[in-house]
């Protein structure tokens, strides 16, 4: 079992990562018995994980409600959520209830919002399911709702009690899945750490066939440099936006796409590449390591044109509605190297369309 | 001019407190030329104040978008929420925005819930134009919209950057909104400051007449007491929920009555009596403050008996879903005299109920 604490004063919390947590309702803590739970999830998971999970929790003495969402990026919404308010107030549920968020980043970022938001705020626990959401969304806090105008725009910054994560979940996720989780996978390597990176390239394949020991390590590994990062900038004033590689960029896919359409890690994966070829014309990145991480992607089994459906001058409205645009200016996240990489504002809008033209499938 | 500060380490803000106010755009610290704003008001509100004051911000170097509401209580949703959140990304504004919250209660809890949700948190100034709002809602952070099921259920404890209070406002409240802010201010008196409840038995026909030095030391007196209940208690954990007698039978009244049709102030007057009549019964309170505050309630115009068409069986399911139950359990604020209270557990539906018998309109 492997066990990373994230250092937020007394808002600190662990993640525990092994197979077959879910068999253990101590892996749940700090629940205990007596507590009352509402368990959100979707209907995706509700056969396969559902029933065996409540009963564990029940015969554990935990008090267990449950709703169950459509799945899908596009429920990420605020009417949504609003099935979870309902949900809790038709019991009612109090102050002194707790969110188990049992699903991908979807399941996670709405019921973390939700926590944060129901009655000012309750407490909850993450439970994430896919590769992405357990390396990097159920991690840190950030918790959202999608508007049609722009991903993740309505949330808050609302730490979890803590964080659960069965590898075991990851052998029910469709390969697709598993490869947009893969996708933020490869930015830590790129942004953070170049052994890690170097690590990605040698273990790929045994990450593609889950195997249990890579996957693990592999897992502790992003949670270990998202912790670190978390713990120095909650906020994201600073070094936090490290993260975003390739999210500015994505956010545009997955919102002209229609949210949904791209999954969350193909639209990061292309706008990491799309990142690379900007840094590449600001001449502070190489064609060599460009090529290292279109090959890796590629592996991966991820895309690394934008959408053909899409010109360059689509992105830049979207862009624009970035969070990290300050005073009408656009912020990207750029690499220097691999495992090393910079937010820069100030970049021509022309540099950055072409960019984005560098990568549009020949 | 009178000025209080809210002592809250780096999230301490300023009370400004004068007729006036809206004619100097200093008023609005922190505001600066060159930033950008969106002001949220309603639309019997616009036509009163929006011009001019839009006009004196734009002369002072601060951008100004506005979007318009509808007014009343039914009308603080998330659904209406979304409508500030559409018109923020429209433009797009960034996190460098402020939103200005110019209105009563629905506009300052709808306008902070939104700051503290869109892009996760930006600055917003809190322009209470109701005495209620003045003397209570914009101060402290509670920020909020309702749900069929429960008022003021989601949200988010979020503090503004400033309150500006302009005492001209209450020159264009209709009677019955004037009334409904007296009782927040009655109620300060009962709860915390036996003082300032004779005060206000003597002043209340000036209070009434609007006269200008009534009306801003009252206001000042309010927002001290409020601004000391917030700075030991932010988060509700004790004290703070004192400043919500006669809340938890009030909301039951709203809910059940729909919102917008009994004003908050109205059925919180209600509640502080149904307050009383169980304090009484749990022989903690006399019959002569009980009489007290049923006189000072009916000179300013508020109603001390519940709707007739409610029955006492019909206020319980409301009052467990009130965010200060625990485990179950109901908690009331509950008066010992004039000028002291304390949140009680435990107290018997059964006497609840009676005392809930004791104020129907004979």
């Amino acid at each position: 079992m492997e066990k990373i604490t994230v250092s937020l004063g007394e808002r600190s919390y662990p993640i525990t990562i092994a197979a077959g947590l879910f068999k253990d309702p101590a892996s749940f803590w700090p629940l205990k018995a007596g507590d009352n739970t509402m368990l959100v999830t979707n209907q995706t998971l509700e056969p396969l994980y559902l029933d065996a999970l409540s009963a564990r929790l029940t015969a554990a003495g935990v008090k267990v409600d449950q709703v169950i969402l459509p799945d899908g990026e596009q429920y990420k919404t605020l009417a949504v959520m609003d099935e979870v308010f309902t949900a809790l107030l038709q019991k009612p549920h109090g102050r002194d209830t707790t969110l188990i968020a049992l699903g991908g980043g979807v399941i996670g970022d709405l019921t973390g919002f939700a926590a944060a938001s129901y009655q000012r705020g309750v407490r909850f626990i993450q439970v994430p399911t896919t590769l992405l959401s357990q390396v990097d969304s159920s991690v840190g806090g950030k918790t959202a709702v999608n508007h049609p105008l722009g991903k993740n725009m309505i949330g808050a910054f609302y730490q979890p009690a803590s964080v659960v994560i069965d590898t075991d979940c990851l052998r029910t996720l469709p390969p697709r899945e598993l490869a947009s989780g893969l996708a933020e996978v490869i930015k830590y390597g790129i942004i953070l750490d170049g052994d890690f990176f170097c690590w990605l390239e040698q273990n790929l394949d045994a990450l593609l066939a889950l195997d249990e020991q890579a996957i693990a390590w592999c897992i502790r590994r992003c949670c270990e440099l998202k912790a670190e990062v978390v713990a120095a900038d909650e906020h994201e004033h600073g070094q936090r936006a490290l993260l975003n590689l390739g999210h500015t960029f994505g956010h545009a896919i997955e919102a002209h796409m229609g949210y949904g359409n791209w999954l969350h890690g193909e639209a990061v994966a292309a706008g990491m590449v799309m990142a690379a070829r900007t840094a590449q014309r600001l001449g502070q990145f190489s064609e060599a390591d460009t090529q290292r991480i279109i090959a890796l992607l590629q592996r991966a089994g991820l895309p690394v044109y934008g959408p053909q459906s899409m010109q360059a001058e689509d992105y830049l409205p979207h862009m624009l509605r970035d969070k990290k645009v300050l005073a009408g200016e656009l912020r990207l996240v750029l690499p220097l190297a691999l495992g090393r990489s910079e937010v820069r504002s100030g970049v021509a809008h022309d540099m950055v369309l072409a960019a984005i033209n560098d990568c549009q499938k020949p």
